[in-house]
């Protein structure tokens, strides 16, 4: 008898991963006397879920998804609360590929993901843009196709964000559209990848439209927009390494100086056995603006199995011209002066299950 | 060995439900420019509960159940942020009855939910009376006893709503009581039944007492209260065909025109194979009042498998006086015109775990 | 096969325990006229998780437990909103002993647990002491090791309650901490225990330091602390039954006469077959002051299996001075006069999946 959690086919699965770890982070602003430390997560962002289907016949499937965040520090729910914030949809798939409806994640990270094996936990991408961890849309329906290598696919939502955080924040911005203005709100997605299995290349696009007075983030109406144009490319070695490298062009009207490019490279590099170095060079530049951000990330893991894994993951974010960016994501935020650096390492355990 | 999912006897089952589809309103009130198109639930709330039990021996069994909804276009919680909402009680059952105590259906759901095939999603008898979709109460005790195909049962709360949503709602309306005023936000019901397999009626009472001038829905005190008088029939025809008929008397002080009568017809109708037509028609009508509702609903259901299936449901609201009732309850709320008319069109899916 | 939520080993067990009851307050304070019926839990408070791991080799493994309390009056999270309000921890253990990093209980539960069979439902030591109910540390790393009979742990957080509760409660008490400041909300705690099986003694300290002014419970500064000093012993009769005794002195900077004793004697004895009869009378001094209060608790259990039992519990509290505690943990709060006494008496059941 398999083991209840892990039932596979027709059945439900739940599943989830735990990360917590001890950081440091030195470089805070003056008032907080420059230095923490804290119990944070690491390189994920804790969550549960389950996920099921059906065998439709004639190539059909019926599935769905229910995945939430949570913290280990403290228990509570992440992403404004929503117990299934991470994911919650249903799709009907066969051979015209699939169709997916309910919150989920939009084309833009299926512009990216294969080219950020660095993830989204504490530390990474998402310190430079906070999208990186939080790809998704409320009230959303998505069609993807496969042919082959090549896959590519399209994102509608009616209003990409129901909730409004107390306080707001970008996990919960209070933007849910859905009367009758025709673009409040609205989001749209596009992506494309090719992935041969030892290298693989992926481009999206997604436009963002603003909402009221009270949506968070600047887009306080419906002219504004917030939009990411992505490219990026991966490939393999030694089986389990990847090197990858990628770049967003942003264009927030949402901000005083609206256009921005990110762009980076990774390595993921098996050294011997169970033991992982991980590398990232990342930078990001607004135009017209001396604000800039460059953030160097470097990890160790070591895997006691292929469930559970220590790391030490180390993030160096230095910004200039006013920009403040943190070289961490955990909580209460900290961030460094403006135009300052920030340093954070965390040393943890990542458990799957 | 059976799915996990699927255990029964003294097992803990998962089980759950999934829907979400594409909507069209028409007939928004003149500031919302008349129309919207949506991504919401269509023909159940979603929602996941597990429940359990054992068998004492002697006749006598326990089990549990613990029930929440949630919404698919966002991943909150409903009813209000309570994890199990919908269901949380403990009961005891034997050749005496059956008793549970907790959270609950009260005996007001078992006056018509044989006669109510089209459930409670977003279209339906919930538009006129929203206890329809949320005939429950907190701090409740419930003796069901059966006797043969006739059955009866009585319940009493304490305190039927301890929650105080923010803004507060019919499914939060901050009635706790359970302080020692001998009525303020007391709860009882009382409902029996006969159903024979091929036809069915069914009968109960129910009267919830005020509580303080924070209470939603204006029962501001112990002295003001709702009370629902419930006659329903139905008959089976080509088995799982099933022609329904109700009347529900209502006396609301906490209304300037408290006493209202709705009537229904429904009926679900096996077309051929996995297509199903369903039909309704309603009327609420207040007494002493120009304030009247007509209600029709008609969906088209197509199974692709027992546990998954698509449709299509339209209903159309025309309101008379000065009510301005919905023809959806998704959310955010779009009332029609003081005595006006509107329409709801929602295309979706229905899976079940 | 064995029952999906049983499983043992590397895989993951959902479990959990509904306890609900009617119960019968007198002695409430004059504007609530004295009395008051309602329904609440009883003699455990109810809760659900899962926990699970995975064997590492050599003697080494790697563990998990996330486990949250519901209410089952009305369905709703508690602990100030955390899913896993109770435990989420992620965890390693060896022959070197067991780390475990997230929120968890602290050392000071593992001084008084063996001797607090009566446990901490509405009733029992929790009235005189809160933190009996509710012995945890958000952003805690705890290391416990064990020598045969004698084992001994430490506990640190960087920061004891991230969550502000609305209204804040000694369970939501707003102190984050894990900004600068060396000690603003941080715990530590240690404790030690022999326990040969016939009998057992136990001692720890836990020290709370303050935060800020939103700080619940009058710890407004990282100066002020609440520290205790447990030690406690019990011993094992006829199988199953138990005598226990404790102590804890508490020294609370928050409040006017910091320093108080509270001292318990408590029996579980095991009549005959599945019943069972426990006692306590425990007594809470406060020094320099006439505050004083005497818990007297007795209660009855019938096993209708291993799993589920019948009970009736009663407790008594009398105060002397401005004290005012209840005899009673349900909610809403009903307190009894300032030095006066209260009665709750609560018959219920207790079912564990």
């Amino acid at each position: 008898c398999a083991p209840a959690w892990s039932q596979t086919g027709n059945n439900v699965q739940f599943y989830g991963a735990l990360d917590q770890g001890v950081e440091s982070i030195h470089g805070t602003s003056a008032t907080n006397q420059g230095s923490s430390v804290r119990i944070s997560n690491g390189i994920i962002t804790p969550h549960w879920g389950l996920r099921g289907g059906e065998d439709l016949g004639g190539g059909m499937k019926a599935s769905f998804n229910l995945e939430g965040s949570f913290s280990v520090d403290d228990g509570t729910i992440g992403l404004g609360g929503r117990l299934w914030g991470r994911q919650a949809h249903v799709d009907l798939s066969g051979r015209f590929g699939t169709v997916s409806i309910g919150r989920q994640y939009t084309m833009v990270r299926f512009g990216w993901t294969g080219a950020n094996p660095f993830g989204t936990g504490n530390q990474g991408l998402k310190l430079l843009d906070p999208r990186i961890s939080n790809p998704r849309a409320d009230n959303g329906i998505t069609y993807v196709g496969t042919w082959g290598a090549f896959s590519a696919g399209v994102n509608y939502s009616t209003g990409w964000d129901n909730v409004n955080g107390n306080p707001a924040t970008v996990a919960a911005a209070n933007c849910p559209g859905e009367t009758a203005n025709r673009r409040q709100c609205r989001e749209w997605s596009a992506g494309a990848k090719y992935d041969g299995g030892t290298w693989g290349v992926a481009t999206a696009y997604e436009r963002l439209y603003g909402g009221t007075a009270a949506t968070f983030g600047g887009l306080t109406s419906p002219d504004k927009t917030d939009s990411r144009f992505v490219l990026t490319g991966h490939m393999k070695f030694r089986g389990t390494g990847t090197l990858a490298a990628g770049w967003i062009r942003r264009d927030n009207m949402g901000i005083a100086t609206p256009k921005s490019d990110m762009a980076w490279v990774q390595a993921i590099v098996p050294v011997a056995g169970p033991y992982f170095l991980d590398g990232m060079l990342a930078e990001l530049k607004y135009k017209d603006s001396a604000n800039k951000a460059v953030l160097v990330n470097l990890r160790a893991r070591y895997f006691l199995s292929k469930r559970t894994n220590l790391y030490i993951t180390a993030a160096h974010m230095a910004n200039s011209g006013t920009l403040a960016l943190s070289a961490t994501g955990s909580t209460p935020a900290l961030k460094p002066l403006a135009g300052g650096a920030q340093t954070s390492v965390i040393a943890g355990i990542l458990h799957r299950f």
